[in-house]
């Protein structure tokens, strides 16, 4: 593997199948103290690709169990009463402990109590942060929010947002769209893959936070390197859009489709999603 | 179109062709305060019939959503603190920012305290009211509420409890049966479509109720015309109906049928779901 | 029937028989309350097998519905306020009302304060417990509660703890794992069934439970036979493996294997499941 700072797509590549292999190894198991919508299709995703769920929402218990998992996601998708409190405490312990935590704004910018308090857990610096572009502009105070969970802007219009979040918090910002752009202190990574009917099925936008949180969780057991970190969330997107694109080739209907994807997220291998995937990556901002 | 106050077969018909339209043309984005069992499934329905969902039950966020949705759907089946008091606030904010919302009594008339909570909800008028005929007639105070959610009752028992809700809250109200009964001042319509395997996947019926709010919030950005109000209760009825009669034609296994009519939702057209609903109409109530 | 007290495994075939013709005939109404990360499943399982599913979650209509269902499911998974005091005014009145029903002690052993909640719920003498082998051992103070929802014990290491329930609550304890086991005062049977994919699908284990309560709720209507209830036991989990069984020879990717499951559970006739499910069985304990 390439150990200079810069990475390229060739050292992107051979990160992302290391990535893969860390999950499939390790079998991270991730918290989700997720929206209560789409916590089956989260829990199935984690399955199909290796990984173990687990929701453990009591105010008590989380923070314990923060700190047990190797990897926690907050999604604040269904924000309400008594979860921001455990969520809070979870995310605290995930900290001291040293457990990677990934951060999904659901809705943020948008509505209000969530904006503020999502705002109030980043000084806990999430290891990685997913969102659609609304999301990632609501997050550091700019923009209106978006509809509901569809994204009102263009992935390029978050970048400065997600630039700002990575500089103050030291996390890897991944914005979600019809390519999405992993973006930290090792450069931009544009994700090409997956399909439309993705949008059409409920969850794989919160499963692929999940999903995130499983990568980062993983490679963290072997080292901390922030290259390789960026590469593990360059890697979760590449594994739930590459199945999609699988998926997409049997069926476009959503119902189907959805089967097919869960179905793709198991039977991918390592060579297929890195052969398959679509990459650039520039070190600079510019 | 029809422009007298007389609804016959084939003005509601061409008025489901415009509903459709409508919801294909404005994607109406429907907040649902629903049962967590059915969370889901609620989501996919909309999603796959052109609508979109979210779900917001913070008690201070919920209102404030409820004005910016273009429908409201209300679920009570998992009744239970802190919902209560979000979705009341819910319903005030939709009454008052002109928000179509629609009511769904799941279990009414056999458990308190959800029987006296849903009949005070009653006062913020419901633009459309869907349940089975145990918890219609629940609603207003008659029958013993049925087992759960299975209805104890024949649609046809229902409808003198459907008049009162009429003309005391000016809704339309439809009761779920083998054959649907569309019942407002618009008159009756029943709506023939869909097969017995629906009542083994659940929350097909739940889902329905959103796909009401679609319906009745999509014409509403149009026209606030009764008639069409009316006919856009049928076609959210036929839509999910012919959707199951097509995916009941390749399966009558629940697993595999949930995954058709899903598919069959969103492949619909609307000369195929206009063509194959069965309807029947009567303007007077004898 | 062998009106003895010695079961074999041809007089737990012919229960098994007996108990799954009870459901069908039945359509017990199960009470659930569950995690929420699993309800739909365990909703369409239900409704799959021929029983009928409620999730009445509220406090002061959960004891109410207790003894209305005929049968309760209580699974921890997601324990977290208020549904602790819900469920532990369901069981009170379960066992006043005499509802049979099933404890399901998700992570029990591995976190507080749940572990202690759910020992304090033995006292109302749960009809039928299953669970992980960690999770029985957890239940009675030993080991340490496995990974989240994964054992980290094998099925033998729990007989000692399983024991311990059955002299002290004079329950029925099923142990999941590659091969169950179901330990009451009728003896031990061992269920051989289902496929390594059913772990890759969230909520098979969790739905098992809820069709314990269908099974024991639909026996009980007809006798309330110790021996009965065992191979009441032993026929759901019969069922839902024999139904694994079949899909797994359809496919093994998780989004398709749980539509096949799922057809599985539907499709499944009485004689195909007792020629299907191999059984082995010992009626003294050493």
């Amino acid at each position: 593997m390439n150990k200079s700072n810069i990475l390229s797509v060739s050292a992107i590549e051979e990160l992302i199948f290391k990535s893969f292999i860390a999950v499939k190894n390790y079998a991270p198991l991730v918290h989700c103290l997720t929206n209560t919508v789409v916590q089956e299709i989260t829990a199935n995703t984690l399955l199909a690709a290796g990984a173990a769920p687990a929701m453990v929402p009591d105010k008590q218990e989380a923070p314990i169990f923060a700190q047990i998992a190797t990897g926690l996601l907050v999604n604040v998708g269904t924000y309400s009463s008594p979860h921001p409190e455990a969520i809070m405490a979870a995310v605290k312990a995930a900290q001291m402990g040293g457990t990677p935590w990934v951060l999904d704004p659901v809705a943020v910018g948008g509505l209000e109590p969530r904006t503020s308090y999502t705002r109030s857990l980043l000084e806990y610096q999430p290891t990685a942060i997913r969102g659609n572009a609304s999301e990632i502009i609501g997050l550091v105070g700019a923009g209106d929010g978006g509809r509901g969970v569809d994204s009102a802007d263009e992935v390029d219009n978050a970048l400065m947002a997600a630039w700002e979040l990575v500089d103050k918090y030291d996390t890897v910002v991944a914005i979600s769209g019809p390519v999405d752009a992993v973006v930290s202190k090792a450069g931009i990574t544009r994700v090409q893959a997956g399909h439309q009917v993705m949008t059409k099925v409920v969850g794989t936008g919160c499963a692929l936070g999940a999903l995130v949180a499983a990568y980062v969780g993983a490679v963290k057991i072997e080292e901390a390197d922030p290259r390789l970190l960026h590469a593990a969330v360059v890697a979760a997107h590449a594994h739930s859009g590459v199945a999609g694109s699988i998926a997409a080739e049997q069926t476009t209907l959503p119902g189907s489709f959805k089967v097919a994807w869960l179905d793709g997220l198991a039977a991918l291998t390592a060579k297929k999603l890195v052969n398959t995937v679509v990459l650039t990556h520039q070190n600079h901002r510019e």
